[in-house]
């Protein structure tokens, strides 16, 4: 397992950097923080969830971690890293949070010196409101974090972020490359929030609270969404969103039309195999 | 509020009629169930949900009963009616939970003899596991409840049945025509249904478990489905669905053209809307 005595540094101290700040400084790892805001800093020095924080790239702090976790958007991490990264301790390992990873990871691992290491990873878990002050570590309990490295990484750093996975959490870690990865999240998660969305913009439905039961409340959970941030990812995995949302029109337009065609027996079979399959997906 | 010493029949003692029977049964009613089962009578007695129960069509039974409550498949529930309706109790009342109601309604109230009156209802609560053994009346709460009256109906029978809402434990008590009722559960209740069957149906993705968050999860909870109940309510509302479904592909079609075109300025509008309106639908 990771060394104890090595020091963390998180940048972005937002719900993601927040929930690891915490589940980190549990674990007795030193913890600090670079984040924007000086007021994220102080609630987090308050919350005693980090060791220290700075809203400014403090270079000592930068120059003495051992482990640099990014939690920031795509494009303000990769310029974070082009501007700063003399700054990094030789035989560092970087890591991040980002929900696409080809758009990412080749482009850091082409600028980086070569004696620090970065290894992409992806905790599957989140909430609909943002910012230190809502973080908790228990959105990583019972949840999935994916490791994605490339044929430049060492196993020694595919190790530490399988173990980082663990120590902050996690149910289960995996291993995909971004390729995989994006197809896997073009579907799991962006394709839902597309949905989401949809279903909140497709029509005026503001008086229909009175109304609704569970299954709109949870199929419409994430459309309350972050635009920076999910643009920003959308457009970062154009490709493979868009041929999930193609594959998605067509299997819904079939319900549909089985449905004004009164298919009785087809809709059936639809339902029992989305029964069956659905089975797998409840959280152990 | 509806007087404690009537006695209650509850035909069909599944999810739904399970947890009605519990609510009835703390408020000190007198609760009587008939199912086709006798093991969830079995169940209901051992568990002091129901004060009595039987697995046939006692007559005492319906004849004692001043509210007949009905938690049975439309189709089963109309026949039920045309069998038994001799048996009902003069000037008994009687409601149901059906999640549709234009094509059921006005046949009830058509058939049913003067004496006696149907009141719809919808409780919007539910589970995706059935039978008596997984009812439970926490359901009820915060969820919303909706009366369907017509113009056949009294004021007294409209009021019981809002109180009958209010005595479950329902949150919010609401009105609608038939019309509407199943112009907005095409849209809140059929349509996400839908959406969350296809979400599973549309590729292979059982081995995706290992890498999904929540928000797949919560989009296809309901993806576990009573195929013979709900393909049963999908046709019986053929017309509102498939307009509903019409309309969100058209809205789905677009937004996926928006991010084709890297349209960022129309994507973003659309999350504002989706996240401004989304903020109303959160249980109090």
């Amino acid at each position: 397992m990771i060394n104890r005595d090595i020091k963390v540094l998180i940048v972005g101290l937002g719900l993601i950097g927040g929930s690891y700040a915490r589940a980190l400084i549990k674990k007795k790892f030193h913890v600090t923080a670079i984040t924007k805001e000086q007021s994220s800093i102080d609630y987090a020095i308050k919350e005693k969830i980090i060791d220290e924080g700075y809203s400014y790239v403090n270079e000592s702090a930068v120059k003495e971690a051992d482990l640099v976790i990014f939690s920031l958007y795509p494009h303000v991490f990769k310029d974070w890293i082009s501007k700063n990264q003399h700054l990094f301790k030789s035989g560092a390992v970087i890591t991040d949070v980002t929900g696409v990873k080809k758009s990412v990871v080749y482009d850091i691992q082409d600028m980086l010196r070569k004696d620090v290491e970065f290894i992409a990873a992806h905790p599957m878990a989140g909430r609909e409101v943002y910012g230190v002050e809502n973080s908790t570590e228990k959105i990583f309990c019972g949840a999935n974090y994916i490791v994605v490295p490339t044929k430049k990484n060492t196993q020694r750093a595919i190790k530490l972020c399988e173990d980082l996975g663990f120590i902050l959490g996690f149910e289960r870690v995996s291993i995909l490359t971004p390729k995989e990865h994006d197809n896997i999240i073009g579907f799991l998660s962006q394709l839902t929030h597309c949905i989401a969305v949809s279903l909140m913009t497709c029509c005026e439905n503001e008086h229909l609270f009175s109304y609704t039961g569970d299954s709109f409340r949870d199929l419409t959970r994430i459309a309350r969404i972050n635009e920076d941030m999910w643009c920003e990812l959308f457009l970062l995995n154009k490709k493979a969103l868009t041929e999930q949302m193609d594959i998605f029109i067509k299997e819904f337009t079939n319900l549909r039309d089985l449905i004004d065609g009164e298919n009785e027996e087809k809709i059936k079979e639809k339902m029992r195999l989305s029964t069956k399959r659905r089975a797998l997906f409840d959280k152990k």
